[in-house]
C-alpha cells in the first residue's frame, strides 16, 4: 500500500519539507547463507517451448474475424511542409476501408508541438496518412494512390551542424534540446585539476546510430469493445501503453486494456505509447473492425528508433601514478527529430572512477533523421566507449597495466553523491575476469604475419537496483497449485521464469506448480516497464512479498489443522512440515480441506534503502585477431564477469551476457545506419546492408557470475541483467584492437576502412604525442600491476 | 483470508469438534438510515449497450483462426447397448480432422459409474461419437458416416414405473438415487398430527419437464496454448467448469482457463463442467486446432437438462380454525438419465408455514429421459405449486379467505431448526400485494359469458442469503478511475451493473468511473456459482469489502495531503470532502499525486450471521380469465411483492420479477418436453412444438420491492433476487383458475384439454369432498379477513 511520507529536507540553507511516496514491504532479504532450493538453479524457459516450437501467440499472431489491416504512408523527405494530400483515390479503391490524414485526424499532440499527423514532416518515414484496408496488400496499394504534394524545406542530419544558429530548425523551440547550455553537471574544480595534472588527454570519439531490430517490429492489433479499447502490441510497458494511449485519445484509463502475452524484443524502443497504436485504435474506431497494424522492417529501420549517435570531446588530466585529477566531457547526442535527451552519455565519466573534478556538459540535437529512441543501456554505452578507450590510453601512455590503472582509480563510493553502494564487487570482477582471460599472459601472444592478436578490457557501471512501484498477486487453487498475477511484460528475457521461480521459492512449491500471468492491464496491477534493468529487482520483490503474505496464510491454516504453532512449520516441494512434534502435511492437502475458500497474497515491492547506491558493475576481456592487411577484425573471445547481486537463474542470466555482447559486438564492428548527408534519406533501411552478427561473428563467450547477494538493495538480493552486459563489449574491442594492431579508431563501428586508414597514418606520422607503443614494440608492452 | 476455526458441537450426546472455514469481514452494514448515492438506484446495464448493438462477444461469438467445428452423433434410442461403431466413413471426408468414440476416448468417469462415452446409452441425445472438422456442415455431414450398431434394451421413461423392482434398470445401481427409502424429513409426530385435524386433504399433483430454452445453448471453444488448456463456455460458474474440466482431464487447476465474457441465462442447466466441454478440449488436444462446439436447439432441447418433472401425493390436516396440523408430501422427481437428485420438491411444505408435525420423503428417480437439470428455484417451484394449491383448496373448504390461511399458519420463526429470520417480511408482502391486486375486490368481478375472472395468490420462501467465499480486487488508476477484479461470471441478471454500484458507493466514485472484469478464471478471484441466488449476497459483500480496503488506503493519502484526519473524510461523486477545516480535494488528484503507486483493495466475503436464518420471501396474485367452453386461460395481470433485502438496483431486480413471472407463466400454462412412452423419444425437441411465452402471452405485470436491508444478512444488506419471482407464479395462476372456474388443475401446464376435463368432471360428479364451492356459487365466496 502506497503511503505519504514527509521529510524535512535542507536545501540550500532553507528547511524544506518533502513528500514522498513509498509502499511498505516488511519482507526481510534471504540471507547469503539462506540455502534456497529453486532460485538460483538453472530453470528452463516457462513458455520455452511454446516459442520454439512456434505456439507462443506473439502480437503479430492475433488474429480477429473481420480485422484490417493498416499501412503507413510515410514521408520521402527528410524536411518538407505538406501542402496537400488528395486522399480521394485511395479511398475508391476496393477494400479500403479508412483513410487518416492530417485533415480528418483528430489534433493529437504528440511531440512538442507538433501532432500525430503534422503538417510538417521531418524526417524520411515520417508519418503522412494511414490506411485501414481488407489485406495488407490493398492497403499498400492504396498508398501508392494517396497523393501527396510537399513544399520542400532545408534539412540538417549532422548534429554539429545542427548546433549552428543558422541550421535548418527541425522544431521551432530550436535544435539544442534545454537551450544551448546543454545539461551540465559539474563537481570539484576543473581547472584546477587539469593544473595539478601530469598528463591531459584530449580526444573526440563518435558513436553511430544503430538500430534495435528486434525481432518483432512495432506491431499491434486495435479493437474497439464497446467504449472500450483493448490493444494487443509489442511493448515493454504494458500499463505505460495503456496510459499514454488513454492520454492521446482522451479516454479514462479503465477504458484501455493492453495485452501483450509473448514478446519478441524491444531493447529500449517499445517503452510507451508509439503513434502506430494511437493510428490503429483511431482507425479502428473509424471503421467499426479491429486493426492490425505490422510495419516492415524498412519502416521499422526508418522510424522505429536508432541509438542515439554521439559525439565526444573528452579531456582527461591524470598524475604521474595514474591518478585521474580531471575529467572533462563535452558529448553530443543526436537524437533525430523526435528522440529525447533521455541518452545519459555522461554518466561513466561521472560516476565510474573516483575523480574529484569532473565536468560533463551534454547536448541532445535534433536533426532531421530518424528518431532515437532509448537503446539498451543507453548513453553509457557511448560514453563507456570514450571513457574506457581514454584510459587505455592512458595507461599505454603512462607505462602502467590499464587494470592496475583502474584500481587506482577505483571509487569505494558513489563519486557524485559520495553515497555507500550497496555492494560493489568490482575489484572482484576485474581480478576474475583477468585470470579467466588470461591477461598476464596477453603480452606472450605471438604475432605473426598479417593476423595480430589482441587483448582488451573495459569496465561496467550501470543502475538496476529497480523500486517501487510493482506489485504482484498470488492466488492458491484448491489443488495446490498458484496463480502468481501481475501486470509486467515478459519482454523475452524470461521474466516469466525468474518470477515463478522466486514465488515457487517463498511458497515452498514446486516452480511448474505455478501459472505466471504477464502482459494484460486488465488482469495484473502495475507493473513498471521492462527497462533499466529493473524488472527482477523491482517485480522479483513484489511477487516475493504476495508469495509471503500468501505462505502466511496457508501456514496459518496447516497450523491449525495440524494442530502445531505455525513457527515450527517450514514448505518445501509442496509439503508442509512441522519439526516438533514431527509431521507433514500436503500443501494440497491444506488448500483441498478449504475447497473453495481461496488464499490471496498481495505484494508490493517495498522503497529502496535510503542513502545507499544501488549499481552493477562487471568487467568484459575481449580478444580479437586484427589482420593488418586488410583491417578485417575476428573477436574470437570475449570473457565476461558482473555482478548482479544473487542469479535468480543462472540460465537467463547467463543468456542475457551472451545477448548483450553479440549485439555489442555488433556495434562495434558493424551496425551503422546510413543517412546520406546531401540527400537526408537511409542508406540502409534494411537487413541486407545493415548488418548485424550472424552465429559466424560470435565467439567463443566465456562468463562468469558474481552470484552474491545484495542484502541491502532489496528482499530478493537481486540487481538487474539486462543491459550491463553490452556496456563494456566495444571498449573491450576497441582496446583488444589497439594492442593487436597498434591503432586506436574513435570512431564506431571499428570498420576495416578505419582500421587501415589508422595504420596508415601510424606509418605515415609520428608517435602520437601521449600515445602507447605500438604492435612493433609489442614485447615492452607493460605487465599487470 | 479463510481462517480455520474449530468449535465444539454436541452431536447425539457426544461432544465433537467441528472444523470451519470462515473469512474475516470487517465491513460493518450499511444502516438502513445511511443516505446512499448509488446502490438503490436505478443504474442502466453495464455492457448493456453493447448487448443490445450486438457488440457484446458471446461464446459463439469467439472466432479463432484454424478453428475447427464439432458436431455430436447422439443415440436415437431411449437405452441401447453401442455394440461397434464405425468411423472409417466419416474419417475419410475431406475437412474432417478428428473423431472422438468410445473406443479412442480417454475413460473419463463421467456420471456415477458411466464414462464419457460410455458403451450404454440411456436416452435419446446420449453421446455417442463426436467430430471435429472445418466446418459445422462437414461435422454433421460426416456424423451420417459414422455406423453405429446398437442392442435395443428394454427402457422406462415413467418415474413411478421405474420405481417398481421390475423396472428396467438405467443405472446398474437401481433407478431411485439413495435406496428404496428415499430422502426423508420428519418432525413433531405426523400420526398425532393427522389425529388432532377436523379436516384432511390428500391430493396428487404433477409438474411437467421444462426446457431451460437459454437464449445462448451450451457452447464452447476449446484451444490448447502449450500445456494449458483455454476455454470460452456459456457457464454459470467459469471456476466451477474449471476445476471440472481440470478433474475430468487430470490437469492441474492452473492449467485451466475458463472465459465467459457474456453470457446467455443458464437458470441452473450451466453450474459446472458438461461433457461438451470436456468433449471439445480432447478434439482440440487431437486435433491440434481450437474447436468450437455448437449445439442446435434439438439437441439442446434434448440434452441440455429439464426441470425435474414431479409427482407430488401431499396430505394436510387442519383444524376447523385453519391451523396446519400435520403435513405428510411424498415426492417423486424424474431425474432423466443423469440428473441428480438436487430437487428440494419439499421444502416449501418443510420450511413455508408454522406447522408441528411434518414428513417429507423425497424420492429421484432415474428414468430413460434427457436428464433433469437444476432450473430456477428446482424443487421450490414444483414443490409450492402443489402446497399453495393445497392451502387455497384447504381455504375454500374451511370457508376462509387463502390469505387468511396463511396468516394463520404463519411461521415467525424457521419452522426446520427454530433459528430468528434475519428477516422475514411476509406478512407485508401479503398485505401490500392484496391491495395492488384489489384482493378484497375480486368477489365483485363481473362473471359474464363464457369468459370468467378470477384472483389467485401464492406465497414464495427461497435462499439468497449466499455466503462465502468470495473475492474482488480493486485497484485505483492514476486518473482516479478504478478497476474491479471478479471471478464471477454475469449471467444476464445484472451482476456487473449491480457490483459496479456497490464498489462505486463504497469508494465514493461515479458508476461509470468503475471497469468490471468478470468471468476469467485468470483474472479474477474464485467467485462461486451464479445460482441459489447467491450472487449479490456472495459477490456484493466481497466487493464492498475490497472497495473499502481500497477506500481506506485513498483517505490516509488524502489526509496526508491535505494534512486533516483521514476521520473528518468522506468521498462522494469523486470528490474528498473534509468537514474540519473544510476543505475538498478530487480522489484524482489523489491518485496523480502517487502516480504509478497503485491502490489495491483486496475483499472477502465474510461468514453469514450464526443462528440466524436467511430467507427471501414474496407473494403473487394472478388475475387470469377462462374460457369455460374452450378451456382458454389468458393471464391478464401479475401483482409481485417480494423481499430481497436491499435492493441495490430496481431495475435489475424488476428485470429479475418480470423475468421469472413470464417464465412462470410458461410452466404454468404452456410448457412441456414429452417423451412418448411407446418409443421413448422426444416428441417436441423444438421450439415449434414446445411452447414458450411470447410477447403475446405477457400480461400486465406489476411489482412492489419491499427495499429494506437486511442487516443480520451481511454488509450489503441484500438477498438474492434471481430465483424467487418464479417460485409463486404457477400454483397463483392455478388458484386464480378455481376462482374464475370452479376447478382445480392439479397437473401442470394447465391445458385447455385439463380445464375441459374438469369442468366436465365438474358437471358429471357430485361436488368433491373438501371441495369448495364453484363459480356458479361465486357470491358466496368468503371475504378476506
Amino acid at each position: 500500500m502506497p503511503k505519504i511520507v514527509r521529510t524535512r529536507v535542507e536545501f540550500e540553507g532553507e528547511v524544506r519539507e518533502r513528500m514522498a511516496v513509498v509502499v511498505e514491504d516488511q519482507v526481510l532479504p534471504w540471507s547469503a547463507r539462506e540455502k534456497l532450493d529453486i532460485v538460483g538453479r538453472p530453470h528452463p524457459r516457462v513458455g520455452g517451448r511454446q516459442i520454439v516450437t512456434g505456439g507462443a501467440t506473439y502480437t503479430a499472431d492475433v488474429q480477429i474475424p473481420g480485422m484490417l489491416h493498416c499501412k503507413i504512408r510515410r514521408s520521402p523527405l527528410p524536411h518538407a511542409e505538406v501542402l496537400s494530400i488528395d486522399t480521394a483515390e485511395a479511398q475508391t479503391l476496393f477494400g479500403v476501408r479508412g483513410v487518416l490524414t492530417h485533415a480528418n485526424a483528430p489534433r493529437i499532440r504528440w511531440f512538442g508541438n507538433s501532432f500525430l499527423f503534422d503538417r510538417f514532416v521531418r524526417f524520411e518515414g515520417d508519418e503522412v496518412a494511414a490506411v485501414a484496408a481488407d489485406s495488407e496488400e490493398i492497403a499498400e496499394d492504396a498508398l501508392d494512390l494517396i497523393h501527396v504534394r510537399y513544399r520542400e524545406l532545408p534539412f540538417v542530419v549532422d548534429p554539429e551542424q545542427a548546433m549552428k544558429p543558422d541550421a535548418p530548425r527541425v522544431h521551432k523551440e530550436g535544435n539544442v534540446i534545454g537551450g544551448p547550455e546543454g545539461d551540465v553537471y559539474e563537481r570539484g574544480n576543473l581547472e584546477e585539476g587539469f593544473a595539478r595534472s601530469n598528463h591531459v588527454f584530449s580526444e573526440r570519439y563518435e558513436t553511430q546510430a544503430a538500430v534495435h531490430n528486434c525481432l518483432e517490429p512495432h506491431c499491434c492489433v486495435a479493437m474497439w469493445n464497446g467504449d472500450e479499447l483493448v490493444l494487443w502490441t509489442s511493448t515493454q510497458h504494458a500499463y505505460g501503453v495503456r496510459d499514454g494511449v488513454a492520454a492521446a485519445l482522451g479516454l479514462p484509463l479503465h477504458k484501455v486494456r493492453v495485452i501483450c502475452e509473448f514478446m519478441g524484443a524491444g531493447f529500449g524502443s517499445k517503452q510507451g505509447a508509439g503513434k502506430h497504436e494511437v493510428i490503429a485504435a483511431l482507425l479502428a474506431k473509424m471503421t467499426e473492425r479491429p486493426v492490425r497494424l505490422y510495419p516492415s522492417r524498412r519502416e521499422e529501420n526508418l522510424a522505429g528508433g536508432v541509438r542515439h549517435p554521439t559525439i565526444q570531446y573528452l579531456r582527461a588530466g591524470v598524475r604521474r601514478d595514474g591518478k585521474l585529477m580531471a575529467l572533462h566531457l563535452r558529448s553530443i547526442a543526436n537524437v533525430g527529430a523526435y528522440g529525447t535527451d533521455s541518452s545519459e552519455v555522461g554518466g561513466p565519466v561521472r560516476e565510474l572512477y573516483d575523480c574529484a573534478n569532473v565536468r560533463t556538459e551534454q547536448f541532445a540535437v535534433y536533426t532531421n533523421a530518424g528518431p532515437a529512441a532509448a537503446f539498451r543501456a543507453p548513453g553509457y554505452v557511448e560514453g563507456m566507449f570514450a571513457l574506457e578507450s581514454m584510459m587505455d590510453q592512458i595507461a599505454y601512455s603512462l607505462s602502467m597495466d590499464p587494470l592496475q590503472l583502474r584500481l587506482v582509480n577505483y571509487a569505494r563510493k558513489d563519486p557524485v553523491r559520495g553515497a555507500t553502494y550497496s555492494s560493489k564487487p568490482l575489484d572482484e570482477a576485474y581480478r576474475t575476469g583477468a585470470k579467466m582471460a588470461g591477461w598476464n599472459l596477453r603480452a606472450k601472444a605471438q604475432q605473426m604475419g598479417a593476423r595480430r592478436r589482441g587483448l582488451g578490457m573495459a569496465s561496467q557501471i550501470w543502475g538496476g537496483g529497480g523500486g517501487p512501484p510493482a506489485y504482484a498477486i498470488i492466488r492458491l487453487n484448491s489443488d495446490g497449485t498458484a496463480d502468481l498475477v501481475t501486470g509486467t511484460q515478459d519482454i523475452g528475457t524470461g521474466t516469466k521464469t525468474v518470477l515463478v521461480q522466486i514465488a515457487a521459492e517463498e511458497l515452498g512449491l514446486k516452480a511448474e506448480d505455478i501459472r505466471i500471468t504477464v502482459g494484460d492491464t486488465l488482469a495484473g496491477p502495475y507493473a513498471p516497464v521492462s527497462a533499466g534493468s529493473m524488472t527482477v529487482p523491482s517485480m522479483g520483490p513484489a511477487v516475493r512479498a504476495a508469495a509471503k503474505s500468501a505462505r502466511e496464510e496457508l501456514l496459518s491454516l496447516a497450523s491449525a489443522l495440524m494442530q502445531v504453532s505455525a513457527a515450527s512449520l517450514s514448505i518445501r516441494n509442496g509439503i508442509i512440515t512441522s519439526t516438533t512434534p514431527s509431521k507433514t502435511v500436503a500443501v494440497s492437502d491444506v488448500t483441498r480441506r478449504i475447497g473453495d475458500f481461496m488464499i490471496v497474497g498481495k505484494g508490493a515491492r517495498g522503497p529502496n534503502p535510503p542513502n545507499v547506491k544501488v549499481r552493477t558493475f562487471g568487467a568484459q576481456f575481449a580478444e580479437v585477431e586484427v589482420d593488418v592487411e586488410t583491417g578485417d577484425v575476428t573477436v574470437t573471445r570475449v570473457v565476461a564477469v558482473h555482478d548482479f547481486g544473487r542469479i535468480i537463474n543462472p540460465l537467463t542470466s547467463g543468456s542475457q551476457i551472451e545477448g548483450g555482447i553479440v549485439q555489442g559486438i555488433g556495434f562495434a564492428l558493424m551496425e551503422e545506419r546510413f543517412v546520406d548527408p546531401e540527400s537526408g534519406t537511409s542508406l540502409n533501411a534494411n537487413l541486407e546492408a545493415y548488418k548485424i552478427p550472424t552465429i559466424l561473428d560470435i565467439p567463443i563467450i566465456e562468463h562468469a557470475l558474481i552470484d552474491r547477494p545484495d542484502e541491502s538493495c532489496n528482499s530478493i538480493g537481486s540487481k538487474g541483467a539486462g543491459e550491463p552486459p553490452i556496456i563494456p563489449t566495444a571498449a573491450a574491442i576497441a582496446n583488444a584492437v589497439y594492442d593487436a594492431a597498434g591503432v586506436r579508431v574513435r570512431s564506431l563501428p571499428i570498420t576495416r576502412e578505419k582500421i587501415l586508414v589508422e595504420i596508415g597514418k601510424l606509418k605515415l606520422q609520428p608517435k602520437p604525442a601521449g600515445e602507447a607503443p605500438g604492435p612493433a614494440q609489442k614485447r615492452r608492452r607493460p605487465r599487470r600491476g
